[in-house]
């Protein structure tokens, strides 16, 4: 994991702070999963076949957007936002920059924008968190902003130790 | 389809109303799949496994809102907004109201709430649509509310027709 907090571990509502920095890659975008998962989810052309695409407003093979927003959890989830807890999202905005391709090695850098501690629920919060999936030429494919549940730390009646686990 | 304008069509910049209204349904959230969706995108035990989603914050296995997203734009694409053109998301806005479960039936209505005709490209405009994704029960699910890029009808230099194809 490439994180720019100090060490790899789980964060509590306790440990985060705002302009705090998480980033992990890669993910690759196989030209055959993008096929498939269109055809589940997304059965448009110019996510279907190379030549639709070259056809479409995209001018290539494109990745749905929401494949690229399901990739990006993937790489939030194993790393990427390392919450204990989990990865609780109650909402989030995406958008999308410019087609992901077959082939492209996605990472994503994730930075807290605003934490706010719950007022009735005193063990938790919520936290806004951009990420921007890149590819493998540092372009932004997508940016998105999370709304995410946060946990205090359970001893956290005692003075907070993001060292100690 | 069951479409509360008048035809099964494809619809252009020129045939579209602030206040339109469009559904389809219904796409089944099968168990298994919720699972290996999880296990690709999302691998957290409350999306994997009944017994992991009882102890969490979800009182029972969820889908990841990302597969629930996945399923929306299936519906959207597959009748549920049937654009000329296809439907490509500029961005996005999502919310979960609630849990999305094994078994849960989707259907997915959608009204019109913005159109902007582009200044620069006269043959384009980016409608906002929201699109609320329900269960089986009536109950919401999810909020989608996307920028989706629209074309004018070729032949729209003459008087717009939404009858003729």
């Amino acid at each position: 994991m490439n994180q720019t907090s100090p060490s790899p571990q789980l964060w509590y509502l306790d440990d985060l702070f705002v302009g705090q920095q998480f980033s992990h890659g890669s993910y690759l975008m196989e030209p055959e999963r993008i096929k498939s998962f269109a055809a589940e989810f997304d059965p448009q052309p110019f996510h279907l076949d190379e030549q639709a695409g070259r056809d479409s407003v995209f001018r290539g093979l494109a990745a749905s957007g929401w494949h690229t927003a399901a990739a990006t959890m993937r790489l939030l989830v194993t790393g990427g936002l390392p919450l204990a807890g989990g990865l609780v999202g109650l909402g989030a905005e995406v958008s999308w920059a410019r087609p992901t391709r077959a082939g492209d090695q996605l990472t994503v850098n994730s930075e807290i924008l605003e934490i706010k501690p719950s007022r009735s629920k005193p063990s938790q919060g919520v936290i806004t968190v951009r990420s921007i999936t890149l590819n493998q030429h540092g372009e932004q494919l997508q940016v998105l902003t999370s709304r995410v549940l946060v946990f205090r730390r359970p001893d956290s009646s005692f003075e907070a130790n993001p060292g100690a686990q």
